[in-house]
Parts: structure tokens; C-alpha cells; sequence
């Protein structure tokens, strides 16, 4: 068998991002963190990590680790059947999109997590990145909106997020006089989530809006939500967000009946095991109440 | 004086990230960004950009762009007194920290944005990154808890974020039962923002724990909230965010009386003109209302 003491560390370097935090956590000294790693990198003959110019692994390494987070997860499910053998809680590194993470996540996953002692690690990512950092053995699984499952892996549709163009009333008044007028959509700012968002130019496409349009950056779900009640611009927001502003006159809905919708998508590992297979059931499940289905 | 025209493509190649998209922004083709930049690279007779591993300045390249950065800043100004030279209006990169946004930052500066035409790109980065980017050039001015300004740059304090423990009421009564048992800690899941997170430790710190702890990790702040409204674990949660849910009875007070506070301050280039002084001016206005002050 492999030599699992290496392999931990190796995966515990990735996770923390670098070795001093890494030998904290595996309660090491960072010298003996590694020295784990040069005894596994002259094993395998070729290098596990590289330094420069940021700690990552090498194409090997990514091998290791992806084999590390399944073995992880198989020994989940042993040790719910066995639970003498050990008390330890499971961390899972799960990469999600931000709106998700802002809005109906929590509530579906809640219970898991106190049911199955489970920790979440949680990173946001678009969804390329997110699927690549599930290929590099990275993240455990993936909750995004492409439905093209990587190698090994499976892809579960959950519903989809519903997203309307909201603003703030008196905004809308002052950029929006003449509904039906396009011209405005040159004027008026947005708000986008970043320079990778697509919501914004889907929802002026289906206004017949295909210009430039000035537009505010806001990396985050709950800012982006605040600035538009600020009246600073209108922006695509989740109705899991919106609603609560809608009902109490905070924020309009620009275009009334239109929505932007996003599908989304869980992947995980197929031999994840009994454990995967139960989280997955629960999103499923949850997913159904919280997110729009197709009846 | 400098070819401006060749500075605007380079700051626009890295304000958008790539060649293609700097085109489209520029309404330029690709390749005649290309040139402009192979162009300002032949006249200083070194590279201003490294393509590999990610786009990015060379050091003399981010000197251009930091000084490009305070070029726009004065042009702002003089379009100010000129209104009719051009109706462009202004766009500024900020750093700042992720709880700031989610909370008191849209209403400090909505009225701001609106009143001077300013659109924001705003960027979510830990306090040495932020002042990092701002030594870089990358981004005009930064928010966070550093009281050390950078070489050419002003530093002013705004005042600061008070954090509390909170969790559901359930929790509390599930993993804390005896008031005062350090123990508790060792096994009760606490939620922290990522791995440089140091609010959790110094709350730890403040009760007399120093051992470790489980945790979730979750880089969103609404979503940090909502898993601990989900009741799977506590977490240092600002007042702007906390107190709504403390009034409706939805999350409890770990540790009554007891805040960790983050002091901020902003810190923006000194020869960035009257409009950011007019700006500086409003952020330290409105901070007096909506962050916490000494008297």
C-alpha cells in the first residue's frame, strides 16, 4: 500500500497553503511536513509540488491528491460503521457559485452537517474553475451550472436559481422614464458581479438591448444586493434575495415577468461512496424546495 | 509627454485581463492592442507585461500603471471644472474587505456614486493583498484594517466593526451548556471566513482558549450568516449583520458583552486630485454614522 503518512501531507500542505499551517494541523513540525514531502517526491521520482510562483501541485501530485480525497471519503463511510474506530469529523472541500452560497445553501445542507458531524470547506468559483480545481483533486465536488460532468465524476441536475432585474424605485424613475425605451439601457448603470458575468447581458438581450452600458463591479452577492438599494444602478438579482426587498417596496422589478434563469448542477466523485451518495440525496431533495423545478 | 495612447491600452489589457477583451472596451481589434503594447515595449526597451503564468505588469510595467492610475484621477478633476470636455464618467478600483461591502459600504458611498457619476470596481482582498495591488498600481485605493500607509499614499481612519459570537439559540444550548466550560470549544464547529481569518482566534483568545477548534470554512459573509442561522456552528458576525437576527430572536449572543473589533482605515493615492478628496471627505463622513467611533 501507499504510504499514507506522505500522501496527508501532502494534501494537508494543498489545503492549508503552506507548510508551517500545514504541520499545525497534522501537529508536525514544519521541518518533518516536509520531510514527507521530499521522501514522497524521491519514492515517486518526480516532483509533488512546485513553489513558484505560487504552492501547487505538479500534474502528479494532482493524481495523488484526487486518490487521497477519494480514499477520504471511502474511510467516512468506515468509520459510520465502525465508530469506535475514531470520532473524527470529515472535512469536505466543495466549490459552489457565490449566489448559491449567499442564498439557499445553508438552509438545504444545514442539517447534514450536524446529522453526519460534517465540516464544509467551502470555496467560491465560477464554474470553469470550480470543475478544474474537481479535476486537479482539489474539491471533493462541485455545485455550478455547467451539466458536463468530469472523468469519473457524476452530474445531478437541482433546480435552478431565478434572477430579475431590480433597482430602486426612484431609480428606475429617473433612468427608466419611458418603459420600452432602449436607449436608457445606455445610460443607466448596472451592477455585475465581475467581467465573467453573464447574467446582465442575457437579461439586456432579452430587452433587444445590445450595446455598451456603463456598469459598477460588485464581487459580492449580499454588496451587490446593498448597492442596489443604495439606488447606485439596477442589477441581477436571485429571487431568493429580491423578494424579501420586492414586498417591502425597497426595490422594483424593472422588467416585470422577465427572469434570468440559471440551471444548476451538482458534481461529485462516483466512487465517493455511501457518504457522497447520502449528501448528494439531501441536496436533491432539499433542492427541490428551495430552488425552481421543472414539474 | 508619454504616448497615453499606448499607457490606456496597457491599463485597460490589465484592468480587463486580456488582449481580446481590452479590444472590445477600447473598440479597438486585438491586435491593435497588440501593437500598442509591443509599441511602449520597444520605446522603454523592456517587457511591461509577463503573459505566463497569468497575465500580469512587470515591476516597470506597474509603475506605468500606478501612474496612469493618478493621471485619470486628475483628468477626473478636470472634467470636473470643464464639464463640457467629455461625459465620461469616472471608474475607480477599490480594494476593500469583504464585510465592509456586505454591510455599511453601499449606503456610505450610494449617494456619492450617484452625485459625481462614479462607477465602482470594487475588489474583495485581505488587507496585505489590498495594500499590495495599491503599491502595484492596480487599484486606486483600499480599505482595511493596516494603519501603515503605502510609499506616495494617505492613510485615514474610519472607524470600526464590532464582532460578536453568535449561533441559534439551539446550538448554544447543544454545545454550550455550562457557561464558562472551556472545553466546550474543542469540539463545537465554529465558522470562520478562511484560513487567514484571525477573528475567530483572538475571540477564542479573549475567553483564555489557545487549543484547537473544528471549523467550517465559508468565504461569503452572507453566507456565513446563513449557516449560522442554519445552526451549524457560531461565528464572528459584525453588528450590522448580527443585530437583525439577535432583535428576531433567530441568533444568540455566545459570549454577552464581549466584541472583537477591526479597526479601518482607507488609504488612497496623496495626488489623486480634489475628487478623491471629495471622496475620502464622504467615507469619513458617513463612517461617523455607520461604524462604531471612539469619542
Amino acid at each position: 500500500m501507499l504510504d499514507y503518512k506522505l500522501l496527508e501531507a501532502l494534501a494537508t500542505v494543498i489545503e492549508t497553503g503552506g507548510f508551517e499551517r500545514a504541520g499545525l494541523t497534522l501537529g508536525l513540525s514544519q521541518s518533518a511536513v516536509s520531510q514527507r514531502i521530499k521522501l514522497l517526491e524521491a519514492r515517486l521520482g518526480q516532483p509533488v509540488l512546485v513553489r513558484h510562483p505560487s504552492l501547487k501541485a505538479t500534474a502528479a501530485g494532482q493524481r495523488l491528491l484526487n486518490h487521497v480525497q477519494q480514499v477520504q471519503l471511502l474511510e467516512r463511510d468506515l468509520r459510520h460503521t465502525l465508530p469506535a474506530l475514531t470520532n473524527n469529523r470529515t472535512r469536505l472541500r466543495i466549490a459552489l457559485n457565490a449566489d448559491s452560497l449567499a442564498t439557499w445553501w445553508a438552509q438545504a445542507i444545514g442539517d447534514f452537517c450536524q446529522r453526519e458531524n460534517l465540516l464544509l470547506d467551502l470555496v467560491i468559483e465560477d464554474q470553469d474553475i470550480g470543475l478544474r480545481r474537481m479535476r486537479e483533486g482539489d474539491v471533493a465536488a462541485c455545485l455550478c451550472s455547467s451539466d458536463q460532468p468530469v472523468a469519473g465524476a457524476r452530474c445531478t441536475g437541482l433546480g435552478r436559481m431565478q434572477y430579475r432585474a431590480l433597482a430602486r424605485p426612484d431609480y428606475i424613475g429617473r433612468h427608466f422614464p419611458d418603459a420600452g425605451d432602449l436607449t436608457a439601457f445606455r445610460q443607466a448603470p448596472a451592477i455585475v458581479f465581475g467581467p465573467h458575468d453573464q447574467l446582465q447581458h442575457r437579461f439586456l438581450a432579452s430587452q433587444g438591448y445590445h450595446g455598451q452600458f456603463p456598469f459598477h463591479l460588485c464581487p459580492s452577492s449580499e454588496g451587490f444586493v446593498r448597492l442596489a438599494r443604495a439606488g447606485i444602478g439596477y442589477g441581477m438579482i436571485p429571487d431568493h434575495q429580491g423578494q424579501e426587498w420586492l414586498a417591502s417596496g425597497d426595490l422594483a422589478d424593472l422588467a416585470p415577468g422577465v427572469s434570468v434563469d440559471v440551471d444548476l448542477y451538482w458534481h461529485y466523485w462516483r466512487h465517493g461512496g455511501d457518504f457522497m451518495e447520502r449528501l448528494t440525496q439531501t441536496l436533491v431533495q432539499q433542492a427541490s424546495s428551495l430552488l425552481a423545478v421543472d414539474r
